[in-house]
């Protein structure tokens, strides 16, 4: 039942950009990373000198994604970058002052894609979770991306970031292209159904007064004007034709009840 | 140094944004979900049945954000959602054929803010980690959203979830607003006035229920699926509260009749 068949970075794009994790140490949160990875149809790691027991730990969890077996291990940034034409440095940044270009989450998406689109590669670099990237690491980017978070709790949890990169990515590239940032027009596959003709919600205005009569719920002198303010509720609520019949079919059930 | 120093999505409309985990289980999931929170600037946090042990690890642990210690926790998801005048359902869709209207995340973000504007109240609703949302859950949402994950890995971790939708909301609001994403979709083309709250909206299926059980409308092995049918027929309606609650009025004076 998805309508989304198919992401909006195309997949041969998408394999185009390398994840890279540099000296994580919370095998669970290596395995959230890679986990997002597999949700958003990544499948390119790279982990720089990750701490040995908690990154054998990650691998030989319980469900791990297979992209963490085929993980590449380096033992610097140097090397797990070496054949990337555009690197992304990830943070926040509230602490220091970037001697590179910054863009925001939201922006970064149309970047990647034009470097994909002419052949390029992408690494997407994020630091270790105690301190983020080094000025060192940082030195090896293009360009650092920001994700726009709260002031009082700026730093978020690696998992985490790295997911809501991998969906902005994933689920944006195309759209922040026509200029609008505007809907991508795949929006709703449940619609409300075809709407109840007008002759319907006479038929059911018509019922239901007879109901409230019946069930002596106003004075005869108001039948007037409860009838119009029916009617205009009934074209309100804009019941489709399929619960317009139904809610007929209640009515009918009661106001059979009500005058025997 | 961050050059985001306001988001998207203004504060006064964060605030009317709940955060409803359904029974989660794992406490390092919820402690993620109310640190995804805090990183994107919301603050109510609603926790319907949770495993207590985990609930209790959840709050007590090292660096939790405050917002763990103020969550409301309730027994059901009825009294969770009781103020708010749009559920938003989240989870994923693989394997069901929903009976509400289902938006992809990226054009959420237009219609959270529409609500929010006109002082309406939103619930985002995430299910248990194992098997998300029930049947029974998704009947109080007036709307389904999914994220567009790969069909191989569709299931998103609960923290991540969370992050990711957030994220969204937080930084998108604003975005997506021009042209076609506006409209909840849940409204007819006169401006209406405010939409009924979810608690009126059970009030009023619980009247309608003993009005049809009082008029024997249907066979009393059929209740249980009137009861979600009618639930799901009253968000499809959305009616505004003043006519939810002249309905009531009527559905009221028609029990005591018909119970007479």
């Amino acid at each position: 039942m998805s309508f989304y068949n198919q992401f909006l970075l195309p997949e041969d794009q998408r394999d185009r950009l390398d994840v890279v994790l540099v000296s994580p140490r919370n095998p669970l949160n290596i395995g959230a990373a890679a986990r997002a990875m597999a949700n958003f149809g990544f499948s390119n790691l790279a982990v720089v000198a990750p701490y040995a027991p908690h990154w054998r730990e990650a691998r030989s969890a319980i469900g791990a994604p297979e992209l963490l077996q085929n993980a590449k291990e380096t033992e610097s940034l140097a090397e797990a970058v070496g054949h990337s034409t555009l690197v992304v440095g990830t943070g926040t940044l509230t602490y220091r002052k970037p001697e590179q270009r910054v863009v925001c989450l939201p922006d970064l998406a149309p970047l990647v894609r034009h470097e994909t689109e002419r052949s390029g590669r992408v690494s997407l670099v994020f630091g270790p979770e105690k301190h983020g990237l080094t000025r060192e690491d940082l030195s090896y980017c293009h360009l650092l991306v920001e994700i726009p978070t709260d002031s009082h709790q700026p730093s978020m949890n690696l998992g985490q970031a790295v997911a809501v990169c991998l969906y902005e990515l994933a689920s944006r590239a195309f759209v922040a292209d026509n200029g609008t940032g505007g809907s991508t027009g795949l929006e709703t596959s449940n619609s409300k159904g075809a709407a109840a003709a007008s002759g319907r919600l006479e038929l059911l205005a018509g019922v239901v007064e007879r109901a409230m009569v019946a069930a002596d719920y106003s004075p005869a002198s108001m039948r007037e004007a409860n009838r119009h303010d029916l009617r205009l509720l009934l074209r309100r609520l804009a019941p489709t034709e399929r619960d317009a019949r139904r809610i007929l079919g209640l009515f009918r059930r009661i106001l059979w009840r009500l005058e025997r």
